[in-house]
Order: C-alpha cells, then sequence, then structure tokens
C-alpha cells in the first residue's frame, strides 16, 4: 500500500519559454522536499513580492477550473510584465503535484511564478500541493464578515494599472492584514468596499449574493480578480436556469439580498451569517448544491 | 591582503526574543553562502509579501542613520502584528555583515523580516549586504521623473490602517510596476500622487524640495514611510540655518520649486530634472552639499 505524502513540490526549470532556465540541470521540472529551502535571499518574489500565483482546487486528483486559473495566471504574468509562462510546463508540473496527492480528498495547489533573482533575467516557477484544511465549518455553518475599505475607487484599474488590481501578485500583506483586522472585530473574513462605496471582493475570495431571483457578483468593470469560483457557478446556475448578473453592489445589498457567498478555488462556497455583526439569512439548500457541484467537477 | 566579499548574508536564529527561533542550532546568527537557497517556499514572506525590511546605507564599514533604520523597522513590525523583532540582535547582524563589507566604500544593508513558514510561529529574519551600485550619475546628472496616482486618499493611513501605508512592507510589487511604468514614459523615476492629488514619496525614496528658501519635505500626517535619509538632511539643515517644513505639497510645487530631491538610504540625494516631461532646475552646490554630508555620516 502507497502512502500520499502530505505535501509535493514540483520546481519548473524554465517556467518561461522566453527567459533562460533556472537550474542547472535539463529536466524540466523535478521533484524536491517541500520542506527543504529553494527560494534565494535576492529572488525578487521575496524581496519585492514581485510575483504572482494561483491557488487551485483539486479533488481525488483531478484540478478544478485548471484553464480558467491558467489564463488569470497568464492575465496577472501580463499584467507585471513577467515573462509569458510556459502553459505547458505549467500543465505538466500541476499535473505532477496533483497525481503525487491524488490519494487525498481535497487538495490545494499553488502555482508561484517570480521575477526571480534581481537582475540575472530568469524567473523562478514552482507548484507546492498540500493536503486542504477541513472546510466543513466554513462550507455549513458559514462567515461573519466585515466591510474594510480598500482605499481604491471601483474603477482604478482602468486608470491606473500600475496599482496592479486585478493581477494575482505575491504582494499580498495588505490582505492578510485586513483579515488580522477582521479577527480584532470579532469576524472570520472581509469584504472590501471601494473608497467610493461600490462591493469589490474578498481578500481571498469573490462574493457572491442571490438577490432579485438573480446570482449576482460586483462588477462589472470593477478592480478585481475575475473569480474562477464565480465562473464555474455562473455555469451551474446557467445549468439551473438561475439567471446571473454582474452588477454594482453596495453594502446595503449585503445585508438585504436573499444570500450572500464568498465563493474560492478551495474552501468553495462559504455563505455569510453577519455582515458587520448584523446577522443576514443564508439558502443552506443553495449553498450545499453549489458546494455539491464545485466537488463534482472533473475540468 | 584579504579580499572583501562582493555580499554578504547572516541569518538570525530568534530575530523577536517574543517568538521560537527558527534554525536547529543554537548560536545567535550565522554566516552563509548568500548565492544558495535559504527560504522555504510556504514562507509567508514569499507566499504573501507577508514581512518587513530596511536597507541601510554604509560607508566605509559604518551603517547609516542606524538607530533610525531600526526604528522605523520596529514600526513596521507593530504595523504588520510581527512580533517585536529583537534590535540587538538584529543590531549585531548588521555590524556583522557591515563588517564583512567594509572594504567597500558604499554597501547596501538589507534587513528582511518575515511571519515565517505558514502555521509554525517561527519569524525569518536575515541580513543581506552588498556592494551598493555606482550611484555618481542619479546624484550629479539627477533623475527624470513622472508623477503617478497612487490610489489612496493622502490621510488613508488614519482611516484605514490594514492598508500598511507607511510600513515598509516586502509587497512592493506596485512600487516595481510604477518604476517599469516610469521607464516606458522615458523617466528614471516616479513620485507618487494621491487620489486627492496631494504628492507623497517615490517608490523607494522622500521628496525633498527647497522652496521659498525652505527645505521642505510632503507632510504632515501623510500616508507615508518616514524619512530616515531626509530626516538626516533636516538635521544638515538645522545646522547650516535653512528653515525646513513639512508640507502639503501639489504637482505645481514640483514645477515651480527651487529644487526637488529624490532622497533615499543608498543613493542619497538625487535632484530631478524634469517632471513628467517638464524640465526644471537644479541646485547643484546644494545637491553636493547635501551628499557629502550624507557620506560622511558617521552614524
Amino acid at each position: 500500500m502507497s502512502t500520499t505524502p502530505a505535501s509535493a513540490l514540483v520546481i519548473l526549470n524554465q517556467p518561461s519559454r522566453h527567459a533562460p532556465g533556472s537550474l542547472d540541470d535539463v529536466a524540466p521540472m523535478r521533484f524536491v522536499d517541500p520542506d527543504a529551502f529553494h527560494v534565494g535571499v535576492r529572488d525578487l518574489g521575496i524581496t519585492r513580492g514581485d510575483g504572482i500565483f494561483e491557488t487551485i482546487g483539486a479533488v481525488s486528483g483531478t484540478p478544478q477550473a485548471l484553464e480558467a486559473h491558467l489564463r488569470r495566471f497568464a492575465r496577472s504574468a501580463a499584467a507585471l510584465d513577467l515573462p509569458e509562462p510556459d502553459l505547458d510546463a505549467w500543465r505538466a508540473a500541476i499535473a505532477a503535484v496533483t497525481d503525487a496527492l491524488a490519494g487525498h480528498s481535497e487538495a490545494a495547489i499553488k502555482t508561484i511564478y517570480t521575477r526571480g533573482i534581481e537582475g540575472d533575467g530568469r524567473p523562478t516557477g514552482w507548484v507546492h500541493g498540500f493536503a486542504s484544511s477541513d472546510f466543513t465549518a466554513a462550507r455549513q455553518v458559514g462567515l461573519r464578515v466585515v466591510t474594510l475599505d480598500r482605499g481604491y475607487r471601483h474603477d482604478i484599474a482602468s486608470t491606473s494599472p500600475w496599482l496592479l488590481q486585478g493581477a494575482k501578485t505575491l504582494s499580498y500583506a495588505v490582505n492578510s492584514a485586513a483579515l488580522r483586522e477582521a479577527q480584532r472585530r470579532g469576524a472570520d473574513d472581509v469584504i472590501f468596499v471601494s473608497s467610493d462605496g461600490v462591493v469589490l471582493e474578498g481578500p481571498t475570495s469573490t462574493v457572491l449574493l442571490f438577490r432579485e431571483g438573480q446570482l449576482v457578483t460586483p462588477g462589472p468593470g470593477l478592480a478585481i480578480l475575475d473569480g474562477t469560483t464565480q465562473n464555474c457557478l455562473f455555469a451551474f446556475a446557467a445549468q439551473r436556469g438561475i439567471p446571473t448578473a454582474l452588477e454594482l453592489t453596495t453594502i446595503e445589498h449585503l445585508h438585504s439580498a436573499s444570500a450572500v457567498w464568498l465563493v474560492s478555488s478551495v474552501r468553495h462556497a462559504a455563505p455569510v451569517t453577519a455582515v458587520d455583526g448584523i446577522p443576514r439569512a443564508a439558502e443552506s439548500e443553495l449553498t450545499a448544491q453549489f458546494n455539491r457541484y464545485l466537488a463534482e467537477r472533473d475540468a
């Protein structure tokens, strides 16, 4: 009987065809010890948070929404002027790590791509997978959220692309600080709001609302990530005949909607049970349907 | 004859007295090969840009404005809810690295402090020093800058501390993106402006102006870093009887001031020769005095 490791790590030799490889050997990728050191202190990923990532859910060895994640990964790379990622190389590395963790019912697969060691022109790339935490409570009991100012106007991405809103960068210190602020306020998670009062996204999730018979996500034209899980749930809604829409959303909508969720690739759909300390209702049956659908995706 | 290495790296065993050490051995610090790998792929410094840094100038083996940097380092740590850094341990590590590089007339000493491997509670800390680039051109010829929207109101730090403005975090991807935008526009550097039109700071520098006979830096109450080099130059100005002030500053002031500089710990005082493509005058003699003073600081 083989045992499944708790985690697996693959380093890519050449994460982009447009830049030289990063390793001395010529294998396109190699498995290495996830607990050993693999990053240099001059890597711009750590000195400047100058890189991008995706976190992909895997269910029993199948990565979910893989192509949507890879498309967003490539868009993030372009936003940061990183060399275009070699998506075939990334696909192969993701498959290798996912296969290695197929014994886990749920795993998280992180792709990390940095500008590499300052000045040498070789980007750094790896895929790190690990067994997921147990998100049963978040999925079934739900999350208390607080709304926090994101500081930017809702349309900042269209005027100021150097602010990198809408790219999934390694510069996530603000997202982590926001989650600590939520804990200080007795909550579990955060919904960011623009300086002009528009609901944006969570630090690591997309906001979904069920409102006036429609499944709604904030948009269009907002300075937020294109949600891979939200897109899957819109496809589910289309199958079920539930209308969907991108709509400018306010905090008042978070209170008045029939249901609100934070959706993300690994935690899946977590109902929001309170906003800024005010309890709100959930749609348990729809939540359960969402999570069954997300768990059973085969691509 | 001994040779000075191009760089030196010291890893701290216990960067905070309030958190367990990160190494198996008990030495408080150890020199390691700067080009080897020393960071794990689960370090929150790389997965989230969740950490802080300082860059300290060293002239012939003497770190400059050391205590001001350490005070700011501790303030950044507090802003990120990191365990309070053990400043004695950091002082010792900085001294060791600076000594190792004393043969270089100018060196940059970076202190990096991260939240460490996710979930294990042990922060990561190291001091990495290396010979400085040659900044003669920036100091003598100067810099063409563009102003770029920082996206935030000028007073955002007072309303939304989770945005970490004023902390020197590892989440610097936006600063790097802004510098690339400057290059695209044919410029060398950036001055960030708030969404409400107030001049803030450079991505890695503080703005100084000479205006109406005063040495001015943008402030007070702005969402920017407290400039260690600016503080030194205000002390120099005080010695020379030049009045100093923190004043709310506009782009128009950048055009109309007698002189504008970007000042920073390693590049020192670089005169601004153009703002958004419009040339502007410099004060060569004052610039030279600034840079002599900064080079000759002994603490």
